[in-house]
């Protein structure tokens, strides 16, 4: 690596980040000095909004207004008003998405209600791969309900499925977590429906930062994560969206107060509400959504395809960097566009690396076995924090920092 | 009425406050001037602790540690931590409790396991009166495993349990959130061990304000909401409780990856953890958490027997002022120790009365049919709020202004 190819690649930085400029949101967070956050895909940074938000919700909302909040501030109706929010980032209608519960309990409703409306297939495929929270719940769910779950990559999903008449369910992610791959929804949706089989997508990597297309790609069910590229905080509330044309058939296995039709009539039996209504259960956790929808205010005025357009710039240009700047490791993420908004590196000291980089002030995640792993939020990451981001990436592997024994030890849990 | 009624009561509320002034925790909460809160059993109000706990869990972990949080913070073991404040509020002991999810979906966990753990019985015990989402959760899991589900009320659990041998499980609500009645956890949690059956019980209006003796009473599973009497916040996270003896066989129906062994191994094969984790599901909602975490400290100090002590002196102190100022209304709760910490009236025009009562700044709830329900959250009230809040009632019916058109319009939905 030369002066040259850095002062090339810093004016190439200043020109991206000029291209860009109208999807800059870094003012609208709150990220603290001397961090270049590269784990946006874990959990997104502070926005001011958020944090206003929060501070809203539990000093006037629930301190003020008491119980009178429900009313007053909306309370009761924010998992429909946020889900649509959300909608508008997955190319959903509105109505089709609610917030409230985890993503796990979400997906567990999703692939639950899905594999009840085709009650004579026997089999669930799902990505051994995927993140593991998706395999447990498709192996529960199909256990409980006696049907065979069947691991088969999304790479070979389309194949499995054509010319099948067994698949109840393909669920897949849209966004490999750990390598950056970005599936084909739409093809496998159509796989999917040609074998009479239905689709269910976790979006947790793909939400906000690629254009999802759910109602173009046709998908019956999708969940995710509020807390990655959102950035609606630590254990934020999951998204649960369900097509249009399933909401009326939809049996939401966990029978709860909050998806009653007359909830405050207090009937005791159960009367599912109309639309995406009945796929809540418990009283939502206001708190979480508050933040959350703080925090999708930094999409007003953008649209998610500039979004995506930038995310392609950020990761394209990180591995650029790493060519550039004769960083010779392996990248797992796709150099095309079949890549989400992360690009992951192979190592065999990638947990050593990960904590180099940390105490250099570059935050990125390990991901078991080998993976350096390394997420580009798009709204509050420039190409010059790229750029930087790489110049450490190289000075923590060609000074071998790694093998430093304070970075060995594996004492924490993300 | 005399006006030496009046001076009477207001010397007792003067001396029972002084009795019991170990027990008030009025600085250690915000509420509003102007206002006597009487639905602390819907929403706890906030206290100073919790507002700070949700401040720092917001500007200061998650905008400045970000992802490290997790450790710096303890945010990955915060569902057992807290779990662990409140089952010393339940007399269960260390590692029995976790939190996390909505009441709901506690539940669904708690009665899918105990049913698990008796696969020969085929009937579920549960009260029609109780709050319907106890109704719809039972109804649902035994609809999934093939259970019948029979609808017994508490008073009359015991005998349908003597010499029966075809109880799964019986799951009761502790009070009933209505009336304010309180059950008797111990005998029908023995009716049902002697019947081989399992006891799952929901403390949502006595964790924080009755002793509930957890492990004393045999309980095999309960579970209970974060944002009524325990202040929480909204929609704070729920607690469940698994009784030690059933830890080892217990088998959470929604397998996350929160309740997997080893979560960061990201192995497809679930391997629940040991211990009360194996219940845990999805990441949790850190925020949510954080302000019930703090909430709790409002607690630190207190024994509940003496929490309990002043309950039911404001409970039976109010019931004292209804009669000494001469409101004939029919009390519903029952007037000896049989009761939780609230005082439900009955009257035709309930939901008006409730109306009026809030416009003069006393906040209770109403409850259908013809309930007007008052909570009274010992931590922040004392004996001078429970007779003003009196007065104002015998002012609202004797002036008959839930008369008033104002007050008569249903658009609120709590």
């Amino acid at each position: 690596m030369s002066d040259d190819a850095l002062t090339e690649l810093t004016r190439r930085a200043q020109n991206l980040d000029a291209e860009h400029a109208g999807t800059d949101r870094r003012d609208a967070f709150e990220l603290p000095d001397g961090v270049i956050y590269l784990d946006g895909n874990s959990l997104g940074a502070l926005s001011v909004a958020a944090r206003e938000a929060t501070r809203d919700a539990v000093e006037r909302q629930w301190g003020k207004q008491l119980i009178r909040a429900w009313n007053e501030s909306a309370w009761w109706t924010a998992p429909e008003r946020v889900g649509d929010r959300i909608a508008a980032l997955l190319g959903a209608p509105g109505g089709s998405v609610v917030v409230g519960d985890s993503t796990t309990v979400s997906l567990y409703k999703a692939v639950h209600a899905a594999a009840r409306l085709r009650p004579n297939r026997r089999v669930v495929l799902t990505d051994p791969d995927s993140f593991p929270t998706d395999v447990h719940v498709t192996r529960g769910v199909c256990e409980q309900l006696g049907l065979t779950l069947e691991l088969v990559s999304p790479g070979e999903a389309v194949t499995r499925l054509q010319g099948s008449n067994d698949v109840a369910l393909a669920a897949y992610s849209h966004v490999d977590y750990r390598t950056g791959e970005l599936w084909d929804l739409a093809a496998i949706t159509a796989a999917a429906h040609d074998a009479g089989a239905l689709a269910c997508w976790d979006l947790c990597h793909s939400a906000g930062v690629v254009e999802v297309g759910l109602a173009d790609g046709g998908a019956d069910f999708a969940v995710g994560c509020g807390y990655k590229y959102l950035s609606g905080g630590p254990g934020a509330p999951a998204f649960l969206y369900v097509a249009p044309e399933h909401l009326s058939e939809f049996t939401n296995p966990i029978l709860g107060w909050n998806g009653h039709a007359t909830p405050f009539a207090m009937s005791p039996d159960h009367v599912p509400a109309e639309g995406i209504t009945r796929a809540r259960v418990g009283t939502p956790p206001v708190l979480g959504i508050a933040a959350l929808e703080g925090a999708l205010t930094a999409y007003d005025g953008l649209s998610v395809s500039d979004v995506r357009r930038r995310s392609l710039s950020l990761t394209g240009f990180f591995v650029e960097c790493l060519d550039g700047l004769g960083i010779d490791l392996p990248v797992v993420t796709p150099r095309d566009d079949r890549r989400g908004s992360q690009v992951s590196l192979r190592h065999p000291d990638a947990y050593a690396v990960v904590q180099a980089l940390i105490a250099r002030g570059v935050i990125g995640d390990f991901r078991e076995p080998d993976i350096v792993r390394l997420g580009f939020a798009p709204l509050y990451l420039s190409h010059e924090d790229v750029l930087a981001a790489a110049v450490h990436v190289r000075d923590v592997i060609t000074g071998r920092e790694f093998e430093r024994e304070e970075f060995r030890s594996r004492a924490t849990v993300t």
